[in-house]
């Protein structure tokens, strides 16, 4: 098997309501078939629109966390740890005050998995190419510290690879083989994204062709609450 | 900032207790400074000898998990969710029965971290570089689906970046900035490794030189349970 080749793309400078970020990212970078784009939350979110107004009192930030969750599931002093209406557990709802204007916060896109395929279908457009789209953000986990960037939404690429069935060199069938390779592609994608995140996008080149279909972080990564244990 | 490529290490075969990892690798890919190896504990386990014999049982199976165990933290089924003595949270202890002989299974190594310095050591005396070593494993996560790869140990590089004090490109500090690297480098080397993980190793080149110093997965990475809201 060959290498596998991360790539950033640099120059996209500040991105703004409206923006179309399949056009910002083509006029930076050679794209090459079956390159998979990360895109973090945070120029999405821009392009997007999803911007507020929030004031530097604490109690304003919570109000905003509770908006944009459907439950609180752990608070710790001024952490809230919650689920938001997609269904992610994460730290204040993934509202971001970081590379926005003073007295504003970044929410998360509506709909991640809309906003991957929105780009990814602007990609192929202008390309001709079947190239894949992660959506991006940095959240929290349980049990380990430290932050690491996973997908919350993605197009054009499965969101989990299943090896069942396929045996491994010994002949077996594997056991547990559910490879969630989106968020492996996000976090590989951050390793180039550089210490003070000003590159807000990278490609990663190489990877298995057979890994390109349609697929959903929504329906794929997201466990339902009736299945989840720790929440 | 230039890309960042991972390359597989392919060919090693099969690894039999007592065999010494680093001569493995060496003769097998040719090393540049400042790589990092990221090796899956499943090599690890068995050049050090972590195999025990276990019947078809599913009690055998699971008075294994316990005695490899310091606390069960869930139990659904035959799943069992337990505290191994490293502060890991994962399935079944980490015991894996795939990629070893019938009747066997690998246990974890005992002191992953010291098993990275080791290959390390072994490294650098051979090479001259410096480089740095993960053993990585293949846990699930609380709230998303599907399994993803990363550190159990670590040696010659950061386990956790620490940007804090970083300035975004807006000129204010970052807020929450403790990137968990050592992960990210887990799982990128795991999209390399091939559908039926008959490639236990894979280097990864490229990243920050400021990354490399001297680190550990428990001390850094382990989340100690006082400070856990989620166990």
């Amino acid at each position: 098997m060959s290498a596998i080749s991360i790539h950033p793309i640099e120059g996209i400078g500040e991105v703004k309501p409206g923006d179309t970020l399949a056009d910002l990212l083509i006029d930076r970078f050679d794209f090459h078939p079956l390159d998979v784009v990360v895109v973090t939350q945070k120029i999405v979110s821009k392009a997007e629109g999803r911007l507020v107004t929030v004031g530097e009192d604490p109690g304003e930030h919570e109000a905003l966390v509770e908006s944009e969750s459907v439950r609180i599931i752990r608070r710790r002093g001024e952490l809230l740890i919650s689920e938001t209406s997609h269904g992610f557990i994460c730290a204040n709802a993934g509202i971001d005050y970081s590379n926005v204007e003073r007295g504003q916060a970044a929410l998360l896109p509506l709909d991640p998995d809309r906003s991957a395929r929105r780009i990814r279908d602007g990609l192929v457009a202008r390309t001709g190419y079947e190239v894949a789209v992660i959506v991006s953000d940095t959240f929290g986990r349980a049990w380990r510290k430290g932050l690491t960037d996973i997908a919350i939404g993605c197009a054009g690429i499965s969101a989990i690879v299943d090896l069942k069935g396929t045996s491994d060199h010994m002949g077996r069938e594997l056991q547990v083989t559910e490879i969630c390779i989106a968020d492996e592609l996000a976090g590989a994608a951050e390793l180039v994204m550089g210490k003070a995140r000003s590159v807000p996008a990278a490609v990663v080149r190489g990877i298995e062709p057979e890994w390109f279909r349609e697929s959903s972080v929504r329906a794929e990564i997201v466990r339902p609450p009736q299945e989840d244990l720790f929440r």
